[in-house]
C-alpha cells in the first residue's frame, strides 16, 4: 500500500529536538539513574488545592457538557476582574474567550490575522511552537534575531527593519520563553504604533505574566490597547494538564474569534472552567504567590551560580522560569553537551536548536522547575563535567 | 483605530445558523416560556458516574501537568483493547493517538493532508465545522450532493465523480450528522479503494460509533486499513465537555500527526484522560449500553411520530441521535419555520443552513436528546403548530 501525499506543512513543522533528549532521559532513569530535571517547561508544583476541589466539586456538580465557545460568562468575567485588581485596567468582558490553552488562542490569532503566503515576525530565539502555529496557515514565519542587546525582546525598530508588504503580524512573548525577558512599556507602545502604520496584527504572548522577579512587567492591554492579548490558566495559576488559556482581542473581532472557536474546538474544557473560577479567591492567590517566591528564589540561587561556572547569562532574567545562557566559552555544539551533560552527569537541559535559527549550537536552556537542593544537586554534577571535560 | 485587514479565512468561515436560535430559546427561556430543546447535539446524560469518580480521583491524585502529545499510554492501549473486543481489530496503539476532541483529531487530520488550494470532499449535508476545518488550512471543501438514494452517504461513485488532481481527501462520517446513517461495508471498502488508486487521503469520523440501533455499523479500520479514523469520547462515551477524543492513523503518519499535535496542543487535558480510562470497565459499558437503548427507544417513538405529522425522513436513520427530515411540504423555508415553532410552539430544531449547501431551506434536523416525555410534549406543541398554520 502507498499511502497519499502528505502537505508540505506536514514536512516543515519540525518535532522538538528536547524529545529525544527526553526519551533518552527516562530511558536512563528505568535503569535506575537518578536524572535532574531542567529541561521541563511547565512547574513543579501540582494544580493548587482550592482550584483542583473546585474541579473536583464541579464534577461531582456534573458540570460535563459542552459550554458556550467564548466560555462560561462567569470565567469571562473573572478574567475581567483580574485585568481590574492587577492591572487596574477595565476589559469588556465581550473581548475575552476562553481557550484550550495559550496554544488554542496561538491558533486563533494566526488563523485570524495570517493568510498563505504572508509572513509573521517572529522574535529569534523564541518559543518553538510559534512558527509552526504560523506553518498551520501556511504563511511564512519571519525568524528577526534578537540578543541581549534588546533583552531578547523585538524592538519597534528591528520590527520596522523586517516588516514588508507582506507581513500580516507580530508575535512577541513577555516575558518570553526561552529567555525569561520582559518587553519595556515602551517598547509595547512602539510596537503597537508600527502595527497601526503598517496595519498589520500584533500578539502579545502573555503566558508567563504574574511569574517576575523585579518590577512588575509593562501589561500589552495597557501599553498595546488593540493588541491581541494571549495567556493561560497553565503557568501562573498551575493548571498545565488541564488545558485551559484565553485570548483579548479587540471588540469588533470578538464574534470573528468566537466562530473559529465554535468550528475549530466547539468549546474549552468545562471542568477546567469551574475549575479556573476558584483561581481568582484571595486563598488560591496566596499559593500562587508563594509559588511566584520560590521561583524567584530558585533564580537567584541558579543565575550566578551558573555565571560562576562559565555560563554567560546576559541581563536579568526577571521573568518566566528560565535562564538561557551562551556556552560558546564552554564548547562548540550546545546539542552533543546537553547529550553528553545527560549521559555523563545525568543533568536535563534544553539545547538551543528547538528555539532558534541563528545560533543554536551556542545556547542552552535552563527551567528551574525543579527545587533548589535539586538544583544544587545539578550545579554540582554541571561542575564536576565541566572539570572532567577541561 | 483602525484595525488590521483579518485574513480571508475569517471571512469564509461562518458562524452555525442555529446559535441565533439558540440565544433566542435562552431569551424566551429567561421570560418564563419552557422550550424543548431538540437542537442541542449531546447526550443529555451527564457523564457517567465511574468515569466522573475516576476523573476525581485523577484531579486528587495530582494528575494535573502535561502528558506526552500522543497521549497517556495506558489510554492508548485501552482503545487499542476496545477495538479489539469490539470490532475484533488488533490496532497497534502506535498508531492511536489521543486528540481534543475529535475536533482536534480533525483539525490535524486536514493540517497533515491537506495543502492550500487542494479540494477536499465532504458529503453534503454534513457536519457544519467540516468545511471549517478545510478552509483552516485554506484548502476548498468541495460539497457532494449526498441524498436519501445512497442514505446521505457518500458512494465511491459519487466520490470518483467529483474528485480531480487537485482533491486531497474525502472526509466521510458514519454514523452521520445530521442524517443518522451509516457507511456500508463495500461503501467504505470502495471509497479506500479510490484513495488508493488516485493517492488522496480518506477521513472517516466515527465520533457516532457505538450509538447505532441497527445491524452493528462497518468499522472503517476493517474495511478501509489505511483510513485516517477520527473518533471522540464525547458522544457514547458521554465526556462531551471534557473535549477529548482520538484518531487512528497509518503506522508511518503516526510521527507526523504526534508532531502537530506536539505543537498545536502541547497534549489533551490531563483529568480528562486519567477518566476516560474508566470508560472501558464493565461498569462504565453497562451504562452506555442502557443509554443507547433510551436513544433507541426516543428513535423508535419519534421517527413514525414525526412522519405521521408530514415530516419526511427517508430510508432507516440507524444511528447517532438525529432525524434529518425533508419539510417541503410543511413550509417554504425551514429556517423560517424553525424560528415560528420556536417562536409559537416552543420546541427548538435546527435548520438544513447549517448542514447543507444544496436544499437548506427543505431541511430540518431533530436531535432526540431529551427523554420520551419531552419528545412527546414537543410532538403536541408541533401538531397545534401546524394545525394553527394550515
Ligand atoms: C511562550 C509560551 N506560549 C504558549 C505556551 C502554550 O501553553 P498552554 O497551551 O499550556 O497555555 C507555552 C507553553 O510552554 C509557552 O511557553
Ligand atoms: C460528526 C461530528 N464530528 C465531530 C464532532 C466534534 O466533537 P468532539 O470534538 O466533542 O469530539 C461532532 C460534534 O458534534 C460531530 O457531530
Amino acid at each position: 500500500m502507498t499511502l497519499p501525499t502528505l502537505s508540505a506543512r506536514s514536512h516543515r513543522i519540525q518535532p522538538f529536538h528536547v524529545m529525544a533528549l527526553l526519551a533518552r532521559a527516562r530511558e536512563l532513569e528505568a535503569h535506575g539513574r537518578d536524572i535532574v530535571h531542567m529541561e521541563i517547561g511547565e512547574p513543579d508544583f501540582p494544580t493548587a488545592e482550592p482550584v483542583r476541589i473546585a474541579g473536583e466539586q464541579a464534577l461531582t456538580q456534573g458540570h460535563t457538557g459542552y459550554l458556550p465557545a467564548a466560555g462560561l460568562p462567569a470565567l469571562r468575567a473573572a478574567i475581567a476582574g483580574h485585568y481590574r485588581s492587577r492591572y487596574g485596567l477595565a476589559i469588556d468582558p465581550g473581548r475575552i474567550l476562553i481557550t484550550p490553552g495559550a496554544s488554542g488562542a496561538l491558533v486563533v490569532a494566526l488563523a485570524m490575522l495570517a493568510d498563505p503566503g504572508r509572513n509573521v515576525l517572529l522574535p529569534d530565539p523564541g518559543y518553538p511552537c510559534n512558527r509552526n502555529f504560523v506553518e498551520l496557515v501556511d504563511a511564512v514565519p519571519r525568524a528577526v534575531r534578537v540578543d541581549a542587546g534588546t533583552d531578547y525582546q523585538l524592538t519597534p525598530g528591528l520590527a520596522a527593519d523586517a516588516c514588508d508588504d507582506r507581513t500580516a503580524a507580530m508575535l512577541v512573548g513577555s516575558p518570553g520563553n526561552p529567555t525569561g525577558t520582559l518587553a519595556s512599556a515602551a517598547d509595547l507602545q512602539g510596537l503597537a504604533a508600527l502595527a497601526q502604520r503598517r496595519h498589520i496584527g500584533l500578539i502579545v504572548d502573555e503566558i508567563y505574566h504574574g511569574l517576575h522577579y523585579g518590577a512588575d512587567p509593562a501589561q500589552a492591554l495597557e501599553h498595546a490597547p488593540d493588541a491581541t492579548v494571549v495567556n493561560s490558566f497553565s503557568k501562573y495559576f498551575g493548571m498545565t494538564g488541564w488545558r485551559l488559556g484565553w485570548m483579548v482581542v479587540p471588540r469588533d473581532w470578538a464574534p470573528v474569534a468566537e466562530k473559529l472557536m465554535q468550528n475549530l474546538f466547539i468549546s474549552a474544557s468545562t471542568p477546567a472552567q469551574y475549575a479556573a473560577l476558584a483561581c481568582f479567591d484571595e486563598k488560591a492567590l496566596e499559593i500562587f504567590e508563594s509559588r511566584r517566591a520560590a521561583f524567584r528564589q530558585r533564580r537567584d540561587f541558579l543565575l550566578p551560580a551558573l555565571r560562576s561556572l562559565g555560563f554567560h547569562i546576559p541581563g536579568d532574567p526577571a521573568g518566566a522560569f528560565y535562564l538561557y545562557a551562551d556556552v560558546s566559552s564552554l564548547c562548540d555544539d550546545s546539542f552533543a553537551f546537553a547529550e553528553d551533560l545527560l549521559e555523563q552527569a545525568g543533568v536535563a537541559v534544553t539545547p538551543g536548536l528547538d528555539f532558534e535559527r541563528t545560533a543554536p549550537q551556542r545556547h542552552l536552556r535552563f527551567a528551574y522547575t525543579t527545587d533548589t537542593s535539586r538544583l544544587a544537586e545539578a550545579l554540582e554534577r554541571i561542575r564536576g563535567f565541566l572539570a572532567a571535560g577541561s
